[in-house]
């Protein structure tokens, strides 16, 4: 490890989870940049506690320690705004990984504005998207900040030697063999948990069954259905059964129940930014519930041609946040057009759920639906709608298929 | 009934059920245009006889009886070449009705050509999609064919009238009584039954139980899950399980399995191209079934920009297919695309099916699989990737954000 | 004239140019729907004076008549929204009438408001486009608006009926040999002129020099180049040669110094929404100008990727304009993410004209300006830009290409 | 210079013009790879004789020595197919010097098969798109392909050095004092000729009037206006003023009379992929023309939905065609549907040339017409079409607009 190049640099935020990997990395940036490193923790729900982070920081002789529970911001400003939109990236992947990136970059941008450090520093590997999503990100919101990514730098690339480099500088590895018994890599937070690597590099391979964590396999779900109501308002879910509940709590709402039904297992083989295609099993139950009782308050409060808009854009959207480009000018000017399309989705969704499914089964507003039962009824609609219009309609639009029938 | 107006017509081809309502259809066109009427019926797969057609027709007069068993026909170049897109109107509509009218359509006016008929006739109503799909159909394959939409002319708007005049025509109505109690309509074909109107108005209320044919309730559905194993070639099913199936009994054979786990039920609210919003139950246990493993093998076969592509171009594919326009010239542009992007799709598939649930397990291709382990590990992948092109990817696509965010 | 089926309308406001068409059609709804008529005409640009169809209509026992000078709310509102999005139907139509029709919807169905009218009347024939525009903005504004379209229903269609028509109700007929001797149809506003109809109804013709009133020929247009400078503010141009201007007078201004230099003419066929091709004339002098000066100013502020969505999403934009959706909910929707991207389009176009040619010969932004001559210069940059960042941006953009080289 | 590094090639196949850059790139080649170089020198119409890069090859050693005049395949597969697209990057740039890239790409890969050649080499600079275009076209073709992009690793990054490398290792470099002139640099093929830094890299700075080579000063063009007519089968241009020419000649043909005519400069700043913005000036004469006239021939050949589709892809496929994914498998699909779409543009049209104007005055096509004026006439049709039919076709489109004004 070449500590030369007069790579000086005063301080740096490191986003920091207290395990293993971060803590090396923190000594390194330490040892070879010289510099005071600045820890930021966040809880995002990953269901970790995050306090231990403080005692191990301060080990390390970490002075400026930043721990923050971001959950409700979490939700609220990215999770949602995103559901606004139904994304999903290749028809499938819910974006739970993606999505929190960028408020941590924010957050290392930020706290290194307050610090007055240079540079910011993660621990994505070089192969993912993270790194990608980390710094795309922070250069969006800081264009002069320097960002270091251990993993596309140092040496320590086997875990043997990341195991060496923490006992020769006295880091503990408790972790050590919870990791690698793990037969795959995590990520975890209040939208979902991912997993990858490992045994699921193989795309034959089936995974475990004790692997899936925060969803009840639907062979051991419970025998009797449950209904279930959502109601939305803008967009949003803002109560559920008819309670009221904040974002944060209204996601760990949905996630409980739709987990305890064996709902919102994925497992799909995606493409990455990066250019290689990547095996990911996901769990996101309450992410996967939300996405459906969101569609189905749009089918009768949102105009045909807003939802058609809305469906032509969405693999787009769901690319810039997958890739990594939440802080672009493109997806801020996507949202304003995704959300000025929400102002009338207010209503109650109903769901059954069981065993891995869940069906709509009822849906309704009582201030903006646009469902007419007058019109569409198959009985007399006594003149709502004249059924003579339509030969009209077919004609001019059948106009240009019989010209065009001319060339055949 | 003013049977005047100098309508005459010499000859029309009806689509022809057999049925109550299209046989009055059948008299009131043989009476309002004093033509002879050549009757249509297929088969294709709605899950009725179509022999006894012919004696009914018969017995109404009809000496040009076509009655064709359509079923490989329909889904080797109507349903596959479909799904080859992974076409789903508004996110959820598997498009099971829209699919089978083009076919419809197609030997009508083939049928008008040989028998010299001037014009065909349909028993869709005014307020439908059906009518616009036939008649888009017609129009674009023979400009100046005629059609009658009595739906839309005669005064039989209601049931009442309708019985009248069979009775007055001694038309048989043995299916009165078994319409009369379906609170709802269905249509039905290898692809698919829906159900709609009547109860299904109202989007709050649940439909009964027993509404459901084709597949069995998730709760009753068996308590072992099921493994099955699809092999694409050029992004069509040929075997299942090992065994070659041809088109129809391929899809027979997905609609048996998935149906019997409970799989394939939808009930949304659809927009109608003719502009109201519409409930509709649909089952499509094949299709839903087909559809998980067309995108699974696609995963690991296609390029992610030809997927993308498919993506982005997917809704307006689906909803040119929905909206009547499977013969016009954009849809047969997009499906050249669509189908050379399917060259490669070749392999297998393994999903394991449970109660409503398809989770896909595996996936493989010997000749076509694009996921290269060797690339994506998070072991040593022995040079396969320089993780040091990853800061030279980030800095350029950062490189404008970074300029950008001057402006801010 | 069938006077008869109960169609009675207490009052009609009727879009009234005082022409010899709407004349007629003024009177034709007071006989056939024996209903009060309210006139309204605008001063839209259209080089013609509004005030004497006051009298005319006086004349035709109008009591109530509306006569508005609506160039300024015209051109901020409709054109220049339209133009920050560069829009052009089918690449080269600038859209001058159809960007008129939805203010005219709006007011019409104002004054229906105000004067308590149950009905709307516009002149525009069943085979354009603009009855379309007319309508469809007014059913968006008002649902239960009734509309009249004499053109669809009459029986007044020769030129000869109608002239009987206005002999027989003493309808001053001045304008009649003009029309007669003018071999196309016109429509103006201050954005254009637009010529139709006549001998340009075959493709192959080459309209008469004479023809062609806003724009001089390229030809006989000044020896003499000249510079102008046009200087933008949120995308709307609002300074020229440094002086600022409304924007009425700002269109005007461009008019007359793009007309006098030849600028701005098209000839083109088009496709109507109503389902046949159509040859079309157009003279938009200042709308030519303003489009290329926009992109200009957009070329050195907009963050490329913005500028992409904006031209991905600009023909369907137009499409919407031309097909006469602009009152829609996408329409406002996507005005919504037009305006966005728009916030920083501010500069300074320097454009040099002669004889039909612009070129633009200069863009700056001292506040906006994204283009950054330290990065893209050929010299040397000083470390602004690391040039062997660049083989790790190609090498992962390959990377999936020589992945899929393997299929081949 | 260190020649250590252990990266010995054998053999490199390099893009070769003669000049100075590529001679001493040749010469940087055989000493810091100790390998032995194969010159590929192209005429792709850039207007220089390529034969004396034999003799400059020779003298500096080389022995396979490759030179081609690639002309009609250039106009033939890479020019023409683009311009059924009707491609314009960024709604200006017509892609002149990137068309040309993956022609470059192919024969350097194909050249690298014939001789064994594990690698292959460019003169593009790192700053540029050009590098990303041949290396993404190589790679696409030839995944294993090793490509040297001296300019990224060198430390030759100025002229200065450039001159005393060249002096050093006797290259002759009579070019010099040209390229000093010349305030910019160029590029050129038989579509256009690009100048971009230098002074232009102002971008209030006009260029001076002798820069423009290809095309005449539109104030010093012809007094007099040309009338031409270009005749196009299955898209593509085939007869000048009714006289056959192959692809590279009718190129040729429309650059002399365009450029004559003083049509085709573009003077724009551009957003390249590498992430900057970039100001070039353009003469693309004769592809200025084929734009307009092709434009022209599908507004009389191509169904409506036809040329809406391809209009909405136009500008993705552009964009792949700017950033150098011509031989990727979405430009691949891509251009199915667009050659699908071209089928039965057939036809004759006809244009005015004055002074860097062009006007179509006429288009006609004997066999594939949809233009049809006995539908759109102002005259009576008889018939043809049911201007009532505009009514239901009118209200069905505005049926949701109606109901969703309700939320308002």
């Amino acid at each position: 490890m070449s500590a030369s190049k007069s790579r000086k640099l005063n301080k740096v935020v490191l986003a920091y989870s207290g395990g293993l990997d971060t803590s090396v990395i923190l000594k390194w940036l330490q040892e070879e940049y010289g510099c005071e490193v600045v820890t930021f923790t966040a809880d995002i729900g990953q269901g970790e506690e995050v306090e231990p982070a403080r005692a191990k920081a301060q080990k390390l002789g970490v002075k400026d320690i930043y721990i923050e529970d971001l959950n409700e911001e979490f939700v609220k400003d990215y999770v949602f705004p995103m559901f606004r939109a139904n994304a999903e990236y290749e028809g499938e992947y819910l974006l739970g990984t993606s999505i929190a990136r960028p408020l941590i970059a924010k957050r290392l941008v930020e706290i290194a504005e307050e610090t007055g450090a240079q540079a910011i520093s993660h621990g994505a590997t070089g192969k993912g998207n993270d790194q990608v999503r980390f710094e795309l990100g922070a250069y969006a919101l800081k264009p002069d900040i320097k960002i270091i990514a251990p993993w596309r730098e140092w040496d320590l690339n086997s875990r043997e030697k990341l195991l060496n480099y923490a006992e020769k500088h006295d880091i503990a590895v408790e972790g050590k063999k919870k990791k690698n018994e793990a037969p795959y890599s995590m990520d975890a937070n209040l939208l979902h948990i991912s997993y990858e690597g490992g045994e699921l590099e193989d795309p034959w391979y089936e995974p475990e069954a004790d692997m899936w964590r925060r969803t009840v396999d639907p062979e051991l779900a419970p025998d009797q259905p449950e209904y279930v109501e959502i109601t939305f308002k803008k967009g949003d879910p803002v109560e559920f059964n008819g309670k009221k509940l904040s974002p944060a709590k209204m996601l760990r709402k949905l996630n409980e129940v739709a987990g305890m039904h064996g709902i919102g297992r994925a497992d799909i083989v995606e493409n990455r930014y990066v250019g290689m295609k990547s095996r990911g099993c996901y769990e996101t139950p309450g992410g996967t519930l939300l996405l459906k009782a969101h569609r189905a308050i749009e089918s009768i409060t949102l105009d045909r041609e807003l939802a058609h808009l809305k469906d032509d854009l969405m693999p787009r959207y769901a690319t810039l946040i997958y890739n990594g480009y939440w802080w672009s000018p493109e997806r801020l000017s996507m949202q304003k057009l995704i959300d000025d399309t929400q102002t009338r989705v207010n209503g109650v969704v109903r769901l059954k759920l069981f065993k891995g499914n869940m069906m709509v089964v009822g849906r309704k507003s009582e201030t903006d639906s646009l469902f007419d039962q007058s019109i569409s009824t198959f009985e007399d609609d006594k003149g709502a709608y004249d059924q003579k219009d339509a030969e009209g309609f077919i004609k001019l639009n059948a106009l240009r298929l019989r010209i065009q029938n001319k060339q055949k």
